[in-house]
Parts: structure tokens; C-alpha cells; sequence
């Protein structure tokens, strides 16, 4: 049977959510046509307005529709000399959360993935190096998943942060290992924090 | 910490779709934002063009952007004398993928719930008391949920058949094809057992 051919387009562009597959995107389809009208034109507009608005901090990357994001435009954020090293913009939202930490973020973005063409440039790591150079910064942490990736990215941007002569430290291990930062709860993601352990120079 | 107004708005905003809540809005937000900005694109026009386009189908009621849906205007249909009233498009849709019934359908739209206001004219019942006087049907097949107000309005659309003179059937509840006893619920294999037939000695 062939449904419209505006609902059939609703339900392939709602497959781009992540976790929605055909079913649940038909589900979504109808119940908005059926019931949620004003909600979907709501939806329309505010993907429209964000994906128009929204771009990147100036100087931590993170997603925003200023120049610089609210946090390093806060003044005793800059003087804190903290700079924390994120994967993702929920990353930055979980450690805000706990209410532990009072500095500036570095959002990578992602993080190195060499199999997948994904090289220090394309996080971000130019533009780190450059302001490690240029700042006041008196300690990087490393917040980056404990995967794979985020290790190898971590010890990364550990060497960078020591060739600048700016003590390191890595987020500790109260992250289950294998966990994505975004999903550990706030106790555990505070501990992670207080118990974070310096980097020594080698 | 505040999310920019834009992203708020858009979580806010994804949180219409069903079993959608904060956090999955949020995760949909940033990957959005992150690494599908055309797709985002591509939902929010769909959005507007169905809620613009998608309309009912003057003869069965189901989503459709035609006047008449393709099913209602398929002469086999027409001629077939059958009409299966079903709560939802879905419902039409997942019985035209059993491949089983070629007649038309009547999509009420939901049911009847007296305590939340819904009655007879809100669901059609007004239209389909009009079709049965004026149209050849000569089977009418009742194929609402087995729950207490499909089973209501099951009810209620058998009398105005009655009243039609036009033979009227339900739909079998059961054990699902394929499915374990044990597993199923107390309602379903109460049906199934008063539900059962005799086999013939042959
Ligand atoms: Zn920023
Ligand atoms: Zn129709």
C-alpha cells in the first residue's frame, strides 16, 4: 500500500534522528499528523532556526549562536587558568551538572580517529596548541571518553600541553571504562573530577 | 549553565515526538547540530510540507494529501462490498501488509471514551451511518483493538449495522501466530479460548 507522498518524505527524514528506525519514524509520522500539528510546525521552525543560528564558540568550539559561548565570555571562568578538554557540547553540559568545576572548556568535537581520516586538525588541536601558547593557562584536563580513541586523544593533547610547560591532568577513573562521558551519572562524573591525577612530565 | 536559546528551543521542540523525553531531545539536539545539519533541514521541510499538505480522505477519514486516499479510489475496492473499520493509518497499514484483505477501510481516528469527550460524531460515526444507507456494503468488518473502548465502539457500530441490515463480523483475537502460551497475556488466551472452533472429524 502506498501511503502520501508527504507522509512517506516525514517518515524517511525522521530516520535521521538517531535511535528512530522505520517503525518508530511511522509512529512519529502519524501520531504528529493525527495529533500534534501545532507540535511538528514547532519542530519545523526550530530546526530551521538552530540549524541557521547555531554555530561553533569562537574559542572552545562548543555549539552556540554567538561568537563566544556564555562560559568563555564569563570573567572569572577565564581567570580560573583551567581549560578542560571535552569530546562533545553534552560532554561540557554533564560536568557542568556536577557544579565541580568553575573553568573554561575545550570541545574537540570528536576526537582522533586515524582509520576514519580524523587527524588533529580536524578536532581542533591547531587551534588548542595556539592558545596554549598565547593564554594564561595554568592546568589542562583531560576529560575525553576512557575509550580507545579518547586515550589515544588524551595523550595526545597531554604532549601538547607539555611541550607549552602547562601541567596536565586526566580526568580520574571513577568513568566506567568503556562508558560514554555523557552518560555517567553526576556523583560518579564528580568524583571523576575531584580525584583527577596530574600528568608528570616525562 | 545555559544552552544557547536556539538549542533549548530545539530540544524543547523534540520533545513532541513520542517516547521522546529530556535527555533523548537533548541527544537528538547535538546530533543534529553536530553531523546531520541537511538532514535536519530535510525533517523540518517534510514537517511543514505534511502538515500543510496531509489532510483526510473524504471517504474513509485516513491521512492522505487527496481528496480521495488511494485505497477509496480503487475500483477492486469499490466493487469488493467490504468495508474494515479500523481505529488508525497504521492499523490500515499493517492490515494491507498481511496481504489478506482487498476491501476498503473507515479509519475513526481513535475511539469512543465518553469520559474524555469522544463520541460518535467525533470519531465519524455520523459519515459511516450515512455510507451504510447509501452504499452497496455487504459485509462490515470490525477490526478495533481488543481493549475496553475499541471493544465499545466495536459494540456501537455493530447496532448501527444491525439497523443497516448489513451482516456484520469481528476480527479473532487469540494466541499470536508463533507465540508461546505462557507468554501471553490472560485476556488474549481468554479470548482464545472462548474464541475457539471445532475441529471437524474428516
Ligand atoms: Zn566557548
Ligand atoms: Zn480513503
Amino acid at each position: 500500500m502506498q501511503l502520501s507522498p508527504a507522509i512517506q518524505e516525514l517518515i524517511q527524514a525522521l530516520k535521521v534522528l538517531p535511535g528512530v528506525g522505520p517503525k518508530s519514524a511511522q509512529r512519529m509520522a502519524f501520531q504528529l499528523l493525527e495529533r500534534q500539528r501545532e507540535g511538528a510546525q514547532r519542530l519545523a521552525q526550530a530546526l530551521t532556526q538552530a540549524v541557521e543560528k547555531v554555530g561553533h564558540c569562537n574559542d572552545c568550539r562548543t555549539l552556540t549562536e554567538s561568537p563566544q559561548c556564555v562560559i568563555c565570555a564569563h570573567p572569572a571562568r577565564q581567570q580560573s587558568g583551567m581549560l578542560c578538554i571535552v569530546e562533545t557540547p553534552a560532554d561540557v553540559l554533564a560536568i557542568e551538572q556536577t557544579g565541580q568545576y568553575q573553568g573554561r572548556y575545550f570541545v574537540l568535537m570528536g576526537h582522533l580517529s586515524p582509520l576514519d581520516g580524523i587527524g588533529p586538525e580536524d578536532i581542533g588541536l591547531d587551534v588548542l596548541a595556539q592558545r596554549l601558547s598565547s593564554e594564561a593557562i595554568q592546568e589542562i584536563i583531560l576529560a575525553t571518553n576512557p575509550t580507545v580513541e579518547g586515550e589515544a586523544t588524551a595523550h595526545y593533547i597531554a604532549e601538547l600541553a607539555r611541550q607549552a610547560h602547562i601541567k596536565t591532568s586526566r580526568i580520574a577513573h571513577g568513568v566506567p571504562v568503556g562508558g560514554e562521558l555523557e552518560y555517567v551519572d553526576q556523583a560518579t562524573l564528580g568524583h571523576a573530577f575531584s580525584g583527577r591525577k596530574i600528568i608528570e612530565a616525562n
